[in-house]
This record gives structure tokens, C-alpha cells and sequence, in this order.
């Protein structure tokens, strides 16, 4: 598989471009008897629809931040659910594209986007389907929030929950992480004072046409310890290859991340404790196989060796500003002369909000895919 | 495959423990006809080997940053490989362990190190083999090692080269980027003054029974534009994958990395020119299909969309430290209860060095299996 | 993925119930540039639609073996392709489901249907889909179909061609083989003596509610030698999963095949000759690689040690009765019970003629990727 | 991986020629806690070991059958296994190569040996390892048996039972089908009638410098209903697979197999019963999804829609007539000249005692792999 497939066990396939019949995914190696209705996926694909933001129960959260695009972004269950619950076989999604406007990108054809696929589409296929960024759109990632919702519900069962949020957006960072702002404002961060204040700058990126990044935190609770596999497919490597799959992300980091590389042994290494009365993590441990234990600390992100340890796994990824912005840009046209471009259409200014639900789904399809590989061994 | 495979088209499967008969690994996908010797693999394998860091033409840095076990760690082609050339067959690599010394574990095989897998492996499998970390000690990437000298050898004659350095350990950074010295330093630092300091800052960690981390640098030149797959096999992606699995790394960056989210469009997308004096990044495009063209900068780190644009590759990796620290730690045992822990043997005080031929072994084989899948396109 | 994928550069996925949204594949690493059009697919998707066989030009031939069901199946492209050509990305094809009737199949969905997967998928789930097999249903093969006519196309553009027939049906051998009569007759025998018996005896088995097999026999011409992988993904080790994953089929043999275990080494071994007035097969040799040469026999069917040798690949299929028969038979219910059950619907008496085009979508698939396999040597 | 790896969660990755360091496998994905030793492997090793037959309690038996080479095979356990359990991480074994004999061969470096793998070896890598067939060797199969004595150890804390015999060889069927025979004659045939005869004719071929095929009847019992799945891994279409990749397979059967092709529905289709005094088969349903059930007739072989139906899986293989032959042949050269060729070296007359191990490790393989798979969905 030429890179559309992702996962060993719970596996899905991906297809679809921005402009075309739709998008779809093929969700293989889900366990039979799970509840899922269009309703459950519809709801994660409306938290990263265009034009809006949705808070807590679902409320419309106006945003400066996004696309005023609005496409419905239905979705359709096409095969591998009866009677409500999954089969076991494979399930078949589609959202069809609605809103697609392709007389908008016929001036550029010609044309590389700086920051875009354009370039590299052309030089590995020869050609490219240059309406919207063809495959390299974000809107691909649609299919992967649909196919996310399913894979939540598997988590869901076992009480394991992902969450993740804004920790910084436009050069502006959250001073507090309280996670019971994050609905509560437009751009998803867990703090309200830097919400306002991203909101503002958002503003003011949008007036000159421009854009922003930040950084999207994410946290994964309920795990059991003993998630992940030696080697190669390491909880944290495969947690990676997913969030990096994601075209605007540019870096990842677990635990303590980065600052690692300036730590010391004695300052790293999280002590494990029996009974601690200060420790702020605490796990389960696996009858008859680990004992439970706390910690005070989790510079590891939850996940020793590759392998989950029964603590929060937690991890930071830098999202890069948006490249579709509207000031005349240099490049070069598909003959190899400079030229100047001047990108139209309707544009996100930050993503910060809207990757949040894929970042969170390929999260779920990570973690789906290494508790049903960890069955095998009970 | 649990995890010991990686790679599509040029795959590796790894095996051994720290202790037992030894290392190895299959490499499967290599075409026919690469010239391919052990000496070649063996001098990947030098660069690693514990008790010495090879400088210049093979010559022995002495290094206070590392380990001072001799293992010889010689290599040995079992097949694959007929009158000096890869024959298209699977090749069978194998490292025999010669200078284990089980005893040094025995005390601790019912103690959970600190930072280490001792813990979620006896959670993921109920039991493990204590013994220097079993399938979870770095020993293990030998193996890495070894596979990736023969994708070194492929990607030679195309003209692609991988360099990786030390941009930064044990708190200290490099202030210069002069790869002209990484060889004349014990510590791999871009920067001889840097180097200097690291070397004694190692030293007062060494008495302090403690340890340091440190960032690595690494840069892919010559590479053709086009190479990585949509979606999930982004290039980015997948090498995310391939260094994260690498057991001391928390973090990865391209490009712009984590500084993206601090910048706008206009600051972070890379013009594309084709004909500018003081551009510093060029490509030679690719006949019929991509223009070459240049850039003055590269926070894409070469890749957009996934996909290589013909400029350098460039990330850095943060290193956590060394867990294998020489005071006192506290723990839990097998049976749950609070325990102190104090860890003998013979460790690194800090693994850049000895983590760059690993480093530049993983991203020698993703991009060697890329390169491959690539050919299918022409 | 479990089980609903097949193929490892050119992947197909496939999803989709004989009752519910429809049947639809994602192909994968298809090479950009291939012309391909809706009609294309659709013109062998005709080939296996039910209630018609179509025989030279499109013309329908009525045929007594086949249902008289009506189903359109229609395909659609929905992504992938652009401006007439693929683009090198993940293409989406989608059959609607449109003649379905739910209300037959319910007064059997306790029953467990004799040579049907009934029983065996509520022992695997815990559960069914018992609408007309649910995933089970021989309607599956359309997306099989759709993908193959995509493999179809890349290897015209290299001379190669795929051509099955039905060699034996009902009990009545063909006793020539005249390819040139294939489409002149419904049931595709290479023997129109052999057809007319075959069109009498399924008449006869459709008036006492019976049913009958055969045998499918297919023949690969213009293939390159060297195709298919070592030891286990020989040409004719993947061709054995592919076909024998067709419900039907239960049994396969290449060349020679079941007659070999009869024959001495001396009979079988097909002796290499470079120029041999009276031999009837021919290789064209591969440039520098290997030289042309000719066959007086082809006992091997094309293949050495599990490689293409440039002759042309032969194998038989045995295809079993049509297992929905209108006589009543003896069978349990889900809860244990003797019960007995008669079939009700519109069913084929035969399949050979409809999985004729199932076999050569199978053959085309997996012949494509080896093909695509092998230009990573080149 | 370029054919050298077979399984999805079970997953075996095989090196090795004839000639060169030796032949290992690498087995992954194997459970942790499964006791097994270096014995336990080379029993199963010794079963296809050269010169030698073994029957019951590892007594030889003296065969005119095989080669009289002279092969210790021993296998050495390299990582995976501590304290007599598995560890979860992957196997390495290695057999080394002792017997060879290179000069042998040198005299037809540049002829392909009809019916061997020369050929399409140079067609596909353009040069081969000509010493004793390289990795096409039947040689190659001494690290499947020795994977596959790890599968069997993981099948037989189920219950699972694989047994494998000679039904025909030389051209002599068996008439009785006594299994209780089985280990009491050198051919391995379940009727001792039969193997006088056989033996007698192999001395026969041997004086003639020929060789004979044969038919594999393998039988694996014990199995739970629900094994294999939809779609393209079903069952039996990855045992075809499995066994279609053993170098002189050239035909595979399921149940009634090509008799299937001349049977009516009415004969094919196996009724089920709830209590029926004459039914030969039973299985054991499975608690809370399928009731047990009975049968008269097993012509689905005991796979039904790809998935095990609880009864008996049998199926046939043909084997061909050992290629190496001493009677001179006719060839071309690799300059494409004819020639004739005259083979030395000490072979096999016919396979089948030999092939009976291989046959039954590539199905242990092969049923470890669904039967771990299908621990998913519990």
C-alpha cells in the first residue's frame, strides 16, 4: 500500500481529494459487536467542519481563526454495521464533497505554492490534480476523524480517554493548563486569558493576510501499562508516524520532550513509589503481572521502553502556521520560470482548532490498534 | 510482525538480547547486485561499539561520555551476499555477544529501574529477561546498525548522503554549525570549543554518578524531490517513526520544528526561485516532471506535503539521559512494594556520540526503502 | 487489516454487503498516468452482472446457468483519477447497491444454510449479517472486479493478457480447447459441442433444485520472466491465495498440476531448447538477464521455483456446486436444534460463466503488483 | 519484505541457501510463556533431516526415498527464549551449514537445470548463486520446520492436532487410509501395502536415474469454529499460499476438491445435524455464538466462507517428480546456446516422507497465525 493504509489490526484505508466524488475510508479489523451509528461519527466530524467551532453539548463557538467555508460534511455508514453494531468485517465510510468551487484554482495551476504540495506532487507523479491540493488537502483528514470516531468507541469500553487542546496559538502560550476551558472558547485553549488574547491576534494576522501556528497538547488517560510494541512499533513511535502524518504538524515530543536533552539522570528518571502521599500519578498496575505504583513526576510521557506504563500518555506537537495566505508570494511555474503568486479561496488563520479532532483521532486509531495487538497476548 | 519489522520495500527484522547468542537482523528488499563486504558493515558497527568513539579515517577518539566495555561486536554475513554482491535474497546478519556478564544483574531482577522497560515489560508479558535490559537495552541497535550499512550502500550510488552530529549535550549547545570537526571531537559537536565543555561537563556528571542528554542534527543531501508517500507514509512521518523507535529519543523535529508555532505564513513558507543570487538551498528538479529551483530558506526542512522538494533534509532529535544512573533511586518490586534501587555495570554518562551511527543507520533505511518504492513510479 | 486487503504495492481494499449502501475497494499504489475511465470498469463488471452473460462485443447471450436477477452495477469513480488519468493517489470506486429484498432472507435467519458461511460467521462474531450472506455473499466479487480492471490496464500497456474459460461444467469436459469460441457460447467453454451439453444439463439441474461445478482454467500470456518473490511469495503461491479466496473455489493446480504426483521427473522436467523446429512455447529472454529459449512442454505452467520463466502461466480451478439449492435439507438453527430449511431467492445453478471474469480480476491484481514488485530491480 | 516473510501476527522471516553461512528464521509476534527448548525444535528438524527417516519414538527408518547426505542440522536458539519460556520478543534460530560441497556444481554454473529455479533466478536478479540451487534449495526449508515446531508448541496447549502422510507416491495410491501406519514405513504412507510398493518402485527410478511425485493428505483436528478471515485471508486461501510456496507443490485441494467440480449441490452440501447416531464428524460449537453440531460428510473440508467450521480441515497437495534427475537433459547455457546437461550430486528420488514436516510446519504456521488473530475478537 502506497501510504493510505495506516495500522496493523485496526487498519484504515484512506481515499478522496478536495474536489471529486469525496472522501472515504475503509475501516478494517474492527471487533464485531461495537455500538457505532452515523450519529456518533457525525459528531467528531462536526467538530472539525468548516466555518464553525463547537464548545460543550455541541454549541457553535464563533471563531476568528477559521474558514467561513461551511460544508455539511455528512457522513455515510456504506457497509460492516447491522442492527447498529459492527459486524466484524470491513466498514465502508463516505463523505461526499458539496461545497467545491474549482473554477478558484484554474490561475494557479501552473503555479507551486510556497509551503504546499504542489512542487513535490508534481516532481514524484508528473502531474496533479491542483484543484484545492488534490490529496494533499487537509481536507483528507476528514476521513480520519470518521474512521477516529470508531476507534473511540472501542476505547470508550475500556474507559480509555483522549483529550487534547491549544497550548499555545500565534505566538501567544497558555499560562494556566485548565482543561475545563477548552470548550469554552473558540480556539481550544485551556486557558481563557490567552484565548482572548489569540483571538485578537488572529484578527489582525487575518487583515494582513496572514497566519499563525501553535501548539496542540494531547493527553491519554485510563491506559493500561503494557501498550506498544518492542522495538520498531513503540507506543511513542507509532503515536509519531500518526501525528506527523498530519500535513501542518512539524514536530512531536513526549513527556518532558526537548527539555530531556538538557536534563540530568537525577532530574529525569520519574521514581516509582508504593504509597506516596505527594505523588500526582498513580496507576493500576496488571494483575499478577506489574503491581501498581505512583509517581510525582512523568518526564517519560507514560511510556518506558515503548510501552505504556500506566500513566498519562502525553505528548506536544508543533503545528506550523497556515500556507495559504493572501499576500503575493515568489515562485516558480511548472516551466522552471520565477513568478509571482497570489493565493484566493477561503482560509483558515490558524489551525490550532480544527486539528485538534484529527490529532485526537489518530490518536484513538493508534491506541485502538495496540490494545487489540496487546489481546493477543492474554 | 510485533514490532521487530520495519520498512515496506527494503525491510529489516531484528532479534537478540543484550545477553543470549546474539544480534541480528534479516534485511529483506535489497536489490541484487549492491557491492557489499563485512568490513563495510563492520566499520558502521565500529562507530558505535561502547569504550571508543572513531574520529578521521577510523582513528580512536578517546571519549569521556561513554561506556568503557570492550565488545569487539564482529559481524558476520550468513547469506544473501554471493562472490561479493547482494544476490536479491534475504540477507542474514548476525553479532555474537561475547562480553556479557549476567551476574551484574541478578540483584535487581526483581526491581524496577527508574526510566528504563523493566517495569512494562513484566506488565506487557508477565515476565522478562533481566539481563541487561533484554530486548530493551540499546545493545539492540546493533543490529539497526548493521542493516543500515547496506542501505548506505544503496543510497551511495545515487549520490544521497546522511550525516548526523551533535548540536547540543549536557546542556551545553553548539554555537556554530562546522560539520568540517564532528570527526576531530570525541563527542560528534559541530563546534570544537562546544565540544571542549561537553567533554568536561561529562566528567563532572561521571562524579556525580550522574548523566546527560543532548540534541542531534541530522542532514539527507542529494536527494531527488519526490520521495515519500501520501497520507501515512509522509518522508516526515515515517522517519519520525524510524528515530523515535530508537529507545533515548523523546523528541523530533523538521525544519522550522517547534519554532513553527511561533511563526506567521510570510515568515515560515519557503519561496521558491529560479534564478537568485543569494539563494543558499538548490535542486536539480527532476526531468520532465519538476523545474529545479532554489530557496532561501528551508523551514520545510525539505519536505512538503510529505514529499521531498530536492533540498536538504534536515531534523534534530532530543536525547533523553542516560537512565542508568549510580545513585541511590526509589522503586517498587515485582510485588509492589517501596524499594531503593542502586544500579552497577558500566553505562554511558551521555549517548550522543554513540547514538549518531543509530540515528543515521534508521534514517539510511527509511529513506533507502522510499527511494525504492519510488522506482515503481518510473 | 483482517483479511479484506490483498497485494503489497498494488493494494486493493474492499468493503460492502450484498444488502445495505454497497460494495466499493480502495486501490492503492496504482502509478500515476494510467488511463482509466468509468466505462472501462464498467464494461468488465458487465461480464459478472447477474441475469446476462455477455459474450463478443458486449452482446448479451442468454445463458440458463445464471439468476435473473436484474442489478445494474453501476460504478463510480470517486477519487484518484483526473482528467482521464490516475494520478498516482488512492482511487475510490463505489457499486451501489439498488435490487435488494431484506424480507427473503428473514425466515432463515436462525437457519444455517448448508455450504454457506452462516454457521461459521456466527461463531467467529457472535452475530451475522443474514441479509443474502451479509459479507459473505458471492456480490462481494463485484469489488474484486472494479479493482481488476484497473490492474487490467497497466498490464496492457505492457502485452500482457489474461484470458479464462470454463474448461469443464455440470459434469461435461470440454474436449477441445478452441479459445475462439469462448464468447460465442453463455456458459464460456472452449468447446461448443461440450456448451450445448452443459446449457441442457443446467436446465435439468435447475428443474430438480440442484446445482453443478466445474472447472475454471486460465491462461497469463506476454508476461516478462522473472516475476514473483522468493519462497513465500512465489507467482504461484500468491495466485493460489488469491483465486482459492474466491467462496467457490476449492481447489487449484498449476501446469502439470495434480497429474505430477503421477509422473516421473523425466516426463515432467520441460527441457530448455534454443532453437527446436517442434517446440510450441517460446520466451523472449530479458535483455542481459536471461536468454530467449523454447519449450516442447510446459508441465511447470510457467513458472520455476516460483518465478516467471517467460512461458505462458496455466492453472485450473475447481469450482464447487452453487450451494443455495431449492431442496430441502437437513441443518441446525442457532440454538442447537435439528431443523430443516428450503431456500427461497433467484440463484445461479452454475458459477462458472460469472466467476470467470471474478478469476481474471484476481490473476490481473496479483499479477500487477509482481509486475510492479519487479521494477525495483530495474 | 521481498517474499521472505509469511504471517500477520505469527510472522516467520527465513535466509539462508544451500551453501553460505547457514539458514536461520526470525519468528515474531510468538506469545510470551511458551515453553520450548532447542530439543523441542530439533525433533521436528530431524524429521526432514537428509539420509534419514525417523518414525515412531525417533527410530529411523531406512529409506531408498531420500538422499543418502549426510546433514547434523542443528539448530541453535539466539534470542527470544529465557529460562525455557518465550519472552515475547522475537526468535532468532540459526542452522548451520556443515554438509556442502561447492565444486559440485561448478560445472553447470552457467546451464539452467530443467525444472529447477536456474533460469528465472538469472531472468529475475540477472546472476544467481549457482551452489546447489541457492536460495531456491530445497535446503531453504529447514528454518520453516524449525518455525514451525514454535507454532505447533502453540497449538498443542489448544488442542490442535496437524498430522500430514503420503496418500500416493511413484505412482502407487494407497487403497486403506490407516494413520496408525504411518510412522511404521520410510515413505510415510498410510496403507503398508501401498509403501512396500512404493519403495519398491523408487529403487527402481533410482537405478534409472528418474524420479517420482506423490500426494500430501494433511488433516489438522482440534480446531474452534471461527478461524480465518473474510474475504482474501480466508482459511484456505492462506494455507494455499503456505503450502503452494513449498517449492514442488504443484496443486492444492480442499475437501472434495476437484471432485467438487463434478459433484450437484445436493452431494456437495454437508447437512448439519443436532444428534445423529451415523454422523462422523462433530465439533463442539463454540459457547454463546454457534451450537455444536454433527455431519455425515466433510466435502467443504472444514472450512466454510473461509472460516473453520469446527470439523476436520483436510486438504491434499500434489507433489512433483524431484527435478534433479541423472539422465542427460536438454538445455540452453546463459549465452543462450543449446546444450546438454548431466546432473551430479546426491538427491532425493521422491519427496514425500521429506516434504511431510514441511507440509505440517507451513500449516502450524499458518493456523497459529489466525488462531492468534482470532484471540482479537475475545
Amino acid at each position: 500500500m502506497s501510504g493510505n493504509s495506516f495500522g496493523k489490526i485496526f487498519t484504515i484505508t484512506t481515499f478522496g481529494e478536495s474536489h471529486g466524488g469525496g472522501l472515504g475510508v475503509v475501516v478494517d479489523g474492527c471487533p464485531a459487536n461495537i455500538e457505532i451509528s452515523e450519529e456518533d461519527i457525525q459528531n467528531e466530524l462536526d467538530k472539525r467542519k468548516p466555518g464553525v467551532i463547537l464548545g460543550e453539548n455541541g454549541r457553535e463557538l464563533s471563531s476568528k481563526a477559521v474558514t467561513n467555508r461551511k460544508e455539511p460534511d455528512k457522513v455515510e455508514i456504506l457497509s460492516g454495521v447491522f442492527d447498529g453494531k459492527t459486524t466484524g468485517t470491513s466498514i465502508g465510510l463516505l463523505i461526499r464533497n458539496t461545497n467545491q468551487n474549482s473554477g478558484d484554482y484554474s490561475d494557479i495551476k501552473n503555479l507551486y505554492r510556497p509551503g504546499h504540495g504542489d512542487y513535490t506532487y508534481d516532481a514524484k507523479y508528473g502531474f496533479r490534480d491542483y484543484r484545492g491540493g488534490g490529496r494533499a488537502s487537509g481536507r483528507e483528514t476528514a476521513a480520519r476523524v470518521a474512521a477516529g470516531a470508531i476507534a473511540k468507541k472501542i476505547l470508550q469500553k475500556e474507559g480509555i480517554k483522549i483529550i487534547a487542546w491549544t497550548k499555545s496559538a500565534c505566538g501567544i502560550d497558555c499560562r494556566n493548563e485548565d482543561l475545563s476551558v477548552i470548550n469554552k472558547n473558540p480556539v481550544k485553549a485551556c486557558d481563557l486569558d490567552a484565548a482572548e488574547k489569540i483571538e485578537a491576534r488572529i484578527e489582525e494576522l487575518r487583515k494582513e493576510g496572514n497566519s499563525g501556528g501553535g501548539l496542540i497538547k494531547c493527553r491519554i488517560t485510563g491506559l493500561p501499562a503494557g501498550l506498544g510494541e518492542p522495538v520498531f512499533c513503540k507506543a511513542d513511535a507509532l503515536l509519531s508516524q500518526a501525528v506527523m502524518s498530519i500535513g501542518a504538524v512539524k514536530g512531536i515530543e513526549f513527556g518532558a520532550g526537548f527539555k530531556s536533552a538538557y536534563m540530568t539522570g537525577k532530574e529525569w528518571n520519574d521514581p516509582f513509589y508504593s504509597e506516596e502521599e505527594d505523588a500526582i500519578y498513580t496507576n493500576k498496575g496488571k494483575s499478577g503481572m506489574a503491581p501498581s505504583c505512583k509517581e510525582k513526576t512523568n518526564n517519560a510521557g507514560g511510556i518506558l521502553a515503548g510501552i505504556t506504563d500506566g500513566f498519562p500518555v502525553e505528548f506536544t506537537a508543533a503545528i506550523k502556521p497556515v500556507p495559504s495566505i493572501y499576500t503575493t508570494q515568489s515562485t516558480v511555474d511548472n516551466s522552471g520560470n520565477s513568478r509571482e503568486i497570489t493565493i484566493k479561496g477561503r482560509h483558515d488563520v490558524c489551525l490550532c482548532p480544527r486539528i485538534i479532532p484529527v490529532i485526537e483521532a489518530m490518536t484513538a486509531i493508534t491506541i485502538a490498534d495496540l490494545w487489540l495487538q496487546n489481546k493477543i497476548l492474554n
